[in-house]
């Protein structure tokens, strides 16, 4: 069984958002499919260890906003690699209210669809909930949606561990190079550049940033990140 | 509520195949994603009008071929736009009985993914299966896979009416031309080109073309044919 096959499915990139009691959450999902016509429904596929899902489930509805191919990569991090149970994901965020209450992300949309829960069907570690869809809209119409190949392989994006599609990575033959890329997000620390984001000077070597420096995607710390092989 | 929104969901496209008492069928798909890690599960989503749909019913068991970017249009249209109940699919076509029994398509194919359906969610028209995989693999790694996107943008395909992502066309201003563009599958004739395969001669006409010429991807007749707008 060579399970690079997976590899070879197709996918976009969302962000999956829903509320409960008022809160608001979000995380990026590579799998939204329309499931009918008439009624238009669809699908997403959610790990039940997400806020997301547990707000799901309380408030039965979700949207899907369809995000573009220039996404940067923090804002992808910024839902897709930290838990709305440590901060709130849309506090300094662009978005509106739905119809349905749930929470429309602006910032890189190109597109929404919000729905109300209709059925689910437990799969184990995920769940797959499929919504009618209550309203859905266009919102740059000359923008290309971000796939999920185009994530990985231009954007050298990973998965989550939470992710369907999450395979544990095999250790490649570490070779001597002063770029240093996170394990949790794909993101890449290049001396040349630094982190001016972070006050870090290019030319900063990865052995000369401070110990608590942390991943300006993801948040992970210094041990997170490898040598690339 | 502007369901163009819809066409920003990105998919791959597939074929899924399935078996019923030794009959074999497929068809095509742009549903096929991956469920869970652990099992490795995945699900799709098919037509209960369809006889695959029937196939899976009965067999439990379905395999997902995934196809290449460079599949012609007419491999499309005989798993896509024409009935398993109308001929044998598999007669005149490469493909593997898989560890499930299910065809694995081999013409066009980069990588398979076989399962055992292990839940089923019904939506109306559709139903959602969840298979756990049981076999999978590469045939070709040095392909991309085809998208959906690419199909409709580079391949001008369409959507077969029984297709979860199916939306009634706008008839637009028709204008003088010769060209004429298949309603159902999408094919366009050009009179420069002629279509060889059916012994007909670049420079004919649409109109000079016999009375029961039909479509050589989806076997529509002449009446199906609109001109370009």
């Amino acid at each position: 069984m060579d399970k690079a096959a997976f590899f070879k499915l197709s996918y976009g990139l969302y962000v999956v958002t829903s509320k409960k009691n008022g809160q608001l959450n979000g995380q990026i999902a590579n799998t939204a499919i329309q499931v009918t016509s008439d009624p238009p429904t669809i699908a997403v596929c959610i790990n039940k260890q997400n806020l997301t899902h547990e707000f799901i489930r309380s408030s039965r509805i979700f949207a899907v906003s369809i995000i573009s191919r220039s996404t940067p990569m923090t804002f992808i991090g910024h839902f897709g690699f930290k838990s709305g149970r440590d901060f709130n994901k849309f506090e300094n965020m662009n978005y509106k209210t739905g119809v349905t209450g749930a929470p429309i992300v602006l910032d890189n949309t190109i597109a929404y669809i919000e729905t109300e829960v209709m059925k689910e069907l437990d799969c184990g570690t995920h769940t797959i909930f499929v919504g009618e869809v209550r309203d859905c809209g266009i919102l740059k119409s000359d923008e290309e949606p971000m796939t999920y190949a185009f994530y990985h392989e231009v954007k050298g994006g990973k998965s989550p561990k939470t992710a369907p599609t999450y395979q544990e990575p095999v250790k490649e033959k570490v070779e001597k190079s002063a770029k240093y890329t996170c394990s949790v997000c794909g993101y890449t620390y290049d001396p040349e550049k630094g982190d001016p984001d972070s006050g870090v000077k290019p030319g900063t070597t990865f052995e000369d940033l401070p110990a608590d420096w942390t991943c300006p995607v993801c948040g992970a710390d210094k041990s997170k990140f490898e040598t690339e092989g």
